[in-house]
């Protein structure tokens, strides 16, 4: 199995100093490699027996909607506010400095069904945690988020709530 | 062949007033729907015979990486000024008010690739149209722009400067 951490590009520095950037864009750069990351992601999120994969915006759209194709699921996306039409649910948490706000649609169609949330890295947790108390508002059931990368050093993990899972894991 | 424009919800007066917002989001929560929609898209892209799928921040990623990966194709990302690391491209263009600017990534492994813009829906073609013209500043063969949803009324092909085919087309 190609190992995939191989391909991953990192940027000292960026957004903003003291951070190590951990760039996807290498991955998909590549034709081979992108079918690569998304067979060893969709083994890993078909364990868990998604009815519908939940995808924040804008990174975790990517692997959402190209996962639910190959494992025939539903894709539902998580915007910040106003992104959305039509009747919404939000949750607004704390950040460093203020506040953010993320929305996903109401829909009742969903009731019950098995979600996963889906994103490309989990650094803190803050906007995976803030992703799975706005889906707790909803009628379905949350049951895992799932990220292609992890910085373990961060123990994000411990802020999710729910069962989570990496297909890569960085600790430096 | 399944006909998907029923299967789009519109929203009147979202994001502003006098909009009519057609929305994909009900194409993805069905999950024979979203089978369907990926499969009649990568149809009408495989035509163009690519070897690189360009999407637009956000919804753009969602086709390009889905049907960059059914027809083994690479991806890369357009996005707003500051997301991307490394060396970047940019562009800057003209809004009905104020400017906004693209960028992607500098890679030189992508010389000479035919390369498809790819996004949800062209209205009047602003940012399709400056997308082209960053992937023009670079070492690429831009040969199409291909969109799910075309707004006819609103003659946005015009603007593009290379050739542009829609699978949907609504004229309202």
């Amino acid at each position: 199995m190609i190992d995939l951490k191989k391909y991953i590009d990192t940027h000292p520095d960026f957004p903003k100093p003291g951070i190590l950037f951990y760039d996807i864009s290498s991955l998909m750069i590549n034709k081979d490699i992108w079918q690569e990351t998304i067979n060893q992601f969709s083994t890993l999120v078909k364990k868990h027996n998604p009815e519908v994969l939940a995808g924040i915006e804008s990174r975790g759209f990517i692997f959402a909607s190209t996962i639910a194709y190959k494992l025939n699921c539903e894709v539902i996306m998580i915007r910040k506010k106003g992104k959305l039409p039509g009747q919404t649910i939000s949750h607004t948490y704390e950040l460093e400095y203020g506040e953010d706000c993320l929305e996903i649609q109401k829909r009742k169609d969903l009731k019950n069904k098995n979600v996963i949330l889906i994103d490309d890295l989990l650094a803190t947790g803050g906007t995976a945690s803030a992703a799975i108390k706005l889906l707790q508002k909803t009628n379905v059931n949350v049951s895992a988020f799932l990220t292609l990368i992890e910085l373990t050093n961060l123990k994000g993990r411990e802020n999710i709530g729910v069962q989570t899972e990496s297909l890569l894991s960085f600790d430096e």
